[in-house]
């Protein structure tokens, strides 16, 4: 593995999976691997889970970690080439970058979708500036179209809470206030795909995730029908991708409560957070023992710690 | 001790105190104990000393240290139950805060008094909340009610400095232009009632602290017969309690000067700063040989290690 | 050498540049040096190569480093004596500094000049505060009129790239949309004088720097002529000393490129970052293999290691 951006990237997904429940037995195992190895976080976009979760991955493997705010207003960096720089732009990313990467020996580079332009979002031009010029291992923390640490995370969840080797996931739409990227669908529909449970993505009309992604899978209309039998439910919102960055829908009957969760196979309910309540989920899913949420964001720490000691595995 | 909001939660002040001198002296005598404990400090609002010192607290303890700022604009938390949540704010702290507490071992939080209701202040609604829902100690690193670390070093600053065996401790009220809240004034009156000092509390009329801080002491109205004899000053603003988050005054009569510190027993000059020149206190007092406001504020170090001593003793 | 703020603190700049260039092969060498010393990096003005390489260097030592962001909107310091403190700066510099030297063993403090007023920047008001009252050795991470762990970076990159013992290295202004101060130019001149490099300034008529940094040096108005058979180009853009902060020449005939570089002796083109490209100098010039503005960045690691090592030698 050289850098991590998708699920694609890991050698092994079932000895990654290993590896992530042995470290969240034994978090301090290998406590001497990081040792004089650098981790720079880099942030374009807040955070919290991302934020606490992969600076604690890092120190528990030893490493020295240092976090970087880029401040979008102060610290705009020029993209485009043959540009005079003569505007509000005082750096270009050909220099920040590789600069970066040498105060370093692994990124990690948080950079959502702007939804400006399709294209650019779709085709990573922030991360793959890291990738292309660093010079380091970089490490998705969130890009314009995955979240990978969130499905592997996800995954490592299903993984201790499955009851039955091949369990139903079923992935819903749900209505939230603002045009929400689609890199955790996107990334959990790709992820879910690597391993061979039973994915079923279902949203209302118009919200198609893109073709590279769902593959052969075909989109399930009916929400209901969906979660029949359904023994895990994990609800995200997001814009949709044909029509790029709309809001199609807000409508409340596709909120994940109790009608919907009855007619599953008491099945446990996930989310990636932050979670608009009452939007997302019902207070009474939300809360009950079956949801599964908290923990979910607990395991952020060792899918993050997972991939940093594989990284770091390749550096010995 | 569980958590450390007040002087009531130490199990023994007089060891408590004890350990604090004893840091002081050798401050990395236990450097091992917080290896692979992760502390981690909350900040809803701005600091610079307790940021500093509590930062420099666990790193002497050899703990991992990460620092979080909530930006209030950036992350609103919903605090109420049963909201629809589609408005400015993107979680609530019922996920936030459970998913904080997965991340470290110990979480300091500093969250002021609004002043929007003074029911919500008094029963500290934030830092509650951590207790409740973080499943970690929590120590306060300034409440809405309470500054316990900054009493705790002034404690230690007194019993430094004090030449005899119960001095006379005198706190204070003066101007300044803006609204603060009680927390430290409550704060040292409570931790001065559980020594043997013998503790004056005098302010204007219409600036009495909560009952519930003040007990049987009753203030002195008269400034300059409350100054008679006292080996220490502590000065400090706040605004009302009773017409609540008020200011009464900004009478400068008040601001401590030559003229209140002649009638005293040579006292030192306390404030837990930042500190208003020449309306709390004046140059000529502030500059003198007995002003002690900087090593004051160097035992912040000493109140903060000593806390996160006795919990990490508990985690063995 | 107390404190590091330009060239003349060292008490030997060929010992030093001998221990940068040992440090650059081995950088964890004295990583026990700095055990239980707190570094403490305190900006008033935003940083990416200082902040990230500083904050490396003082851990390749083994240091703790805490990082302290002074929001000038949220945090301001009076400075002047005998103020009545009312209006919206809460603190003043002579308490706060005090404070802050308690926490730390060493102060890095970024400052740039303010163009408000010469005689403010020039006496270097921040800065020399921090010497005076916070009671530790205090090192410039750039201040209103001086960059020197960005002078020293040079050094050692000239150091490693010349070709013959005494290069001819050219400092030129260039063209910049905005006012910037004179703390690079400066710095480099000062620290060229300290080598035995032959050493040209170019820049345009009122251009001139301070005299206490040129001394006998006499700048060259004919950037070609200036340029002949030169060794090392240095491109910066500053605004006027004599005229001070203004903008007098935005002249796009000044901007780095192949015209200039081809009078040269095949010159190396050297940057401090981050550069407005095409306008201090052309994309054929950097991106071609004569810039060496990447690995000069580098070099500010090795810089900043080499200041922190002498400093904690001395508190051994």
């Amino acid at each position: 593995m050289k850098h991590f951006t998708s699920v694609h990237d890991l050698d092994n997904l079932d000895e990654a999976l290993k590896l992530a429940l042995e470290l969240k037995k034994d978090p301090y195992k290998y406590q001497d691997l990081g040792k004089n190895k650098t981790l720079l976080l880099v942030f374009f976009n807040s955070s919290l889970r991302t934020r606490l979760s992969t600076q604690k991955a890092g120190l528990n493997l030893g490493m020295n970690v240092i976090v970087f705010d880029i401040n979008e207003g102060g610290w705009k960096l020029e993209t485009e080439l043959g540009v005079i720089m003569d505007g509000d732009k005082p750096e270009h990313i050909r220099e920040a970058v590789p600069v970066i990467g040498k105060y370093c020996d692994i990124i990690g580079v948080r950079s959502f979708a702007k939804f400006e332009n399709k294209a650019d979002d779709y085709e990573e031009k922030i991360i793959q500036q890291f990738i292309d010029y660093s010079g380091v291992p970089v490490v998705s923390m969130e890009a314009a179209t995955r979240h990978p640490l969130q499905s592997f995370a996800d995954h490592l969840t299903i993984e201790e809470h499955k009851t039955k080797a091949r369990p139903k996931v079923v992935m819903t739409w749900a209505p939230h206030p603002r045009a929400l990227p689609q890199a955790v669908p996107n990334s959990f529909v790709e992820w879910m795909r690597a391993t061979d449970y039973e994915l079923v993505v279902t949203h209302p009309e118009g919200y198609e995730l893109a073709p590279e992604f769902m593959g052969d899978l075909k989109p399930e209309y009916d929400q209901m029908k969906a979660f029949e039998g359904a023994d895990f439910i994990y609800a995200k919102n997001w814009a949709a991708y044909n029509d790029y960055g709309k809001i199609l829908s807000q409508d409340r009957d596709w909120t994940v409560s109790d009608r919907q969760m009855a007619v599953t196979n008491n099945a446990k309910f996930m989310h990636c957070l932050p979670v608009r309540r009452n939007m997302i989920v019902s207070d009474s899913v939300i809360d009950s023992p079956n949801s599964i949420v908290v923990e979910e964001a607990g395991n952020r720490l060792f899918s993050a710690q997972t991939v940093l000691k594989l990284l770091l595995d390749q550096m010995k």
